[in-house]
């Protein structure tokens, strides 16, 4: 299907130590495309030599086991991540799914020279109390700017990473579903009091509702309603909060719809039940839902629009919030801004969080999530103006490019012949799905995607796992057919073999 | 005691918002200290007409009830904040206490022109996969440099803020305290099962304990371990951990030794009792211990190294862990880098965690800490390069200019001509405490105190407050006795009135 012409360059790893691959990308444009190579450049075994000293020095301060290879960044380019070892790879994992524009993109480095930009950089605000003067302006402008805010929603908070965005919108919650039990009311003495020592009823015993192969962060709270593997979450002491089953599709879709459908209101009966049991055997009220559009971490599984509408109707006939994580699929990956955009939901969630490719963390919430008080859900920085500078310039070439027309096109491509892999090599990988260029496929036992990603790095390319037996595709909104071609033709190869 | 020639300079908002106070700060000297105007210049009321817009702004967007002003940091020197209204006030609160060399120091501007560092910001690693080729050269030579980590410690995990941080130190203790149960057993198919679904053994009942009065952060995990104020922590759940009553002295401290020592006894009383009343009644075994050196939010309490010391042995003999939660006091504001090396304890903390002045967030940890498997404290991101940059330049300028002596002599000073004006007002100020410029004073009633802030705002200087009657110095580590003089004199001023 795809002709053999992009295979790696085996160059010697002493020739590029010599500078030569760094002398040849500075002769180049700097345009981000232009500037690419043609295809990855194989110098030695990953991680090759300088990456095992590096990761020793680094070993000897910290756990640091979970490190694949170190990267130099400078000599990075768009969708080639380069390492130590002079190797440079196409990066279809872009750092899990958090560099939306590819490396060292001339948009991102620009605003970085501008001295106004450096000043917001080493004069950190604590937002809450002291914003800069342009602080509403650049909210308005950049998270809150048509097309770029999820449909529905004029209200933002702002922080840095998904599990304190997560976390902070669990706390919004709680306040907004503890104000409808008080029908106007002041707090009582009882509440002031017993909150100060960790007590009913100030500390109430409300819930978040989660899904099974769910991940949304890994602090106490939201690693209360993570999971995807048990590593993450053993030793750990966690919230004793309801848990439901994810659907788990059988594919290709268009041939199980029957299945799919009833796997569906299975487990939408499932959260209907945990509602129920909850609020009256356990006196634990769900407070919200909290759901991943695709379950990333936990093996890229997709929820139809049809799921997630019922799941929205569930929620609010219980009175809880539905709070949708997009930290990994907000952004642009499936195409558009937001995921949920994909499921024709009758009113926009309660909350959206986000970060990642978004550079800092946050969350859109309606107006009816506002809390009454201030320093309710608050923090020092609550946020980076820092991060804000990047994000402008990146949302100004998602646009500029109409990005999100690419990804949807590009995506629809690599699935189209994923699915042909997999006719070819049907016991080797199924399951091919995704929304834009946010694509899974799994493999048919987890020792066969292990050794598929590694023999993808050998070839060059940086892909990742997700769940048992899932390897996904993150690539950056600027990747392309010609980048899919160099993924596709060698995962064929590999195949093969 | 203090000359009176220092009074605000009045001038007419009209003037300055025709530019001319930006023109004088552009004509003038770039050096941090020749460049700063000699005493605060009040245009209007503050907040004033241009901040009210603008939080009339924000407020349709966010709940932002708690912001004071809006800033101009493009204006802001060294130890003076200027607003959008044309006022320019001393700032001794410094963003609750995260600047560590005040606005626009040339050291920090000058790190983000240069294009190497333009490029680490523009290319953020997920650190914990693909760290930069710098990144272990980075750590030891900026937070495991000699003299800036605290003694004793020679391994470091990096987050980004100070609740990230104490979240993460708390999953490390109860690994750690885990294994310790273990006995180098692998874990069971029951535990990996049950944690799955947030159950024991898996998700085991252990607490950390805290101390009444402590802030530790807000999110889930945290929040359970910060007691100073019930609207940080009502409506949202808790766990249910043990909470110590922490030492409140009386001052002068050398005429209430003994009542102080006493003091001291009974709160470690309790520690020792809850640690084994939680073990043996409540079965949720105390894997460790969270204190602030001096707590910060809840009023500037301070313990005195003999309780320090105990407190270290207590939780030895009980198998605990010690985590000392040096985000307010850490990086140079007590004098020294780490406040708990006032304390001389025995042997290292288990756990020293950081963030605010030092950037970014994280820990330092004893090499016992380091968690076996990769992933258990773990991230997408894993801290943040950018902020490295920063702290870099931060630390040269603390070094070469000595600025932890500066904060000592400086200090010194304060402290004894605000123990002058206890004696001179004794009915209104009282329990001047502090180490280094970390200082407190206590106004004889909350009404009192939130009246003499804004008395001290409507003279040009920005203070903070903290616990019920508390206000704080939180100047940064370029405070001199000049600035200490304006804020004196004022002080004074205001104490007559």
């Amino acid at each position: 299907m795809i002709a053999k012409r992009m295979q790696p360059v085996l160059v010697s790893a002493r020739a590029l130590r010599g500078g030569e691959l760094h002398n040849w990308l500075r002769t180049i444009s700097t345009q981000p495309f232009a500037s690419e190579p043609k295809s990855p450049v194989i110098a030695t075994e990953i991680p090759g030599p300088v990456s095992q000293e590096l990761y020793r020095q680094m070993n000897s301060i910290q756990q640091a086991s979970s490190v694949q290879l170190f990267a130099d960044y400078e000599k990075s380019i768009g969708n080639y991540l380069a390492d130590v070892d002079g190797n440079l790879m196409l990066d279809i994992y872009m750092q899990i799914s958090s560099m939306p524009l590819g490396y060292n993109h001339p948009a991102m480095l620009q605003v970085l020279t501008d001295p106004r930009n450096q000043k917001i950089i080493a004069n950190r605000p604590a937002l809450g109390v002291f914003p800069n003067r342009d602080w509403p302006e650049k909210l308005k402008n950049v998270l809150l700017k048509k097309g770029i805010a999820p449909p529905g929603f004029s209200h933002i908070t702002t922080m840095m990473c998904g599990s304190c965005s997560n976390e902070n919108s669990f706390k919004n919650i709680f306040i907004w579903y503890a104000e409808k039990q008080r029908h106007g009311k002041s707090f009582t003495k009882e509440e002031m009091d017993s909150c100060m020592i960790n007590q009913v009823p100030g500390s109430p015993k409300y819930s978040i509702m989660s899904f099974e192969g769910a991940f949304h962060g890994r602090t106490l709270g939201s690693l209360s309603t993570t999971h995807s593997k048990y590593i993450h979450k053993i030793d750990v002491p966690a919230f004793d909060w309801p848990i439901a089953p994810f659907p788990r599709y059988k594919y290709p879709l268009e041939s199980n719809e029957s299945e799919n459908k009833q796997e569906d209101d299975f487990c939408l009966a499932k959260v209907e039940y945990l509602f129920d049991k909850y609020k009256r055997e356990k006196h634990f009220p769900v407070a919200g839902v909290i759901v991943e559009p695709i379950q990333a971490e936990g093996g890229d599984n997709h929820g139809s629009p049809y799921f997630f509408q019922k799941l929205q109707q569930i929620t609010k006939k219980y009175g809880g919030a539905l709070l949708i994580d997009e930290v990994q699929t907000g952004g642009g990956p499936t195409g558009k801004m937001w995921c949920h955009e994909h499921f024709n939901l009758e009113s926009p969630p309660h909350i959206v969080t986000f970060s990642k490719k978004m550079q800092l963390g946050g969350y859109y919430h309606l107006e009816e999530m506002k809390p009454n008080q201030p320093y309710r859900v608050f923090n020092t920085w609550m946020g980076d103006p820092s991060k804000l500078i990047l994000l402008e310039a990146i949302i100004d070439v998602i646009l500029k490019e109409n990005l999100l027309d690419r990804v949807t096109r590009v995506g629809n491509y690599v699935l189209q012949e994923l699915k042909k892999l997999e006719n070819e090599f049907s016991n080797t990988i199924n399951s091919s799905r995704g929304r834009g260029t946010f694509i899974a496929f799994n493999c048919a036992t987890s020792k066969l995607r292990d050794e598929t990603i590694k023999k993808l790095l050998r070839k060059g390319i940086q892909a990742g796992g997700c769940g048992n037996t899932a390897i996904r595709l993150r690539p950056s909104l600027t990747f392309t057919e010609h980048h899919a071609n160099i993924f596709l033709e060698n995962l064929q190869t590999i195949l093969k073999e």
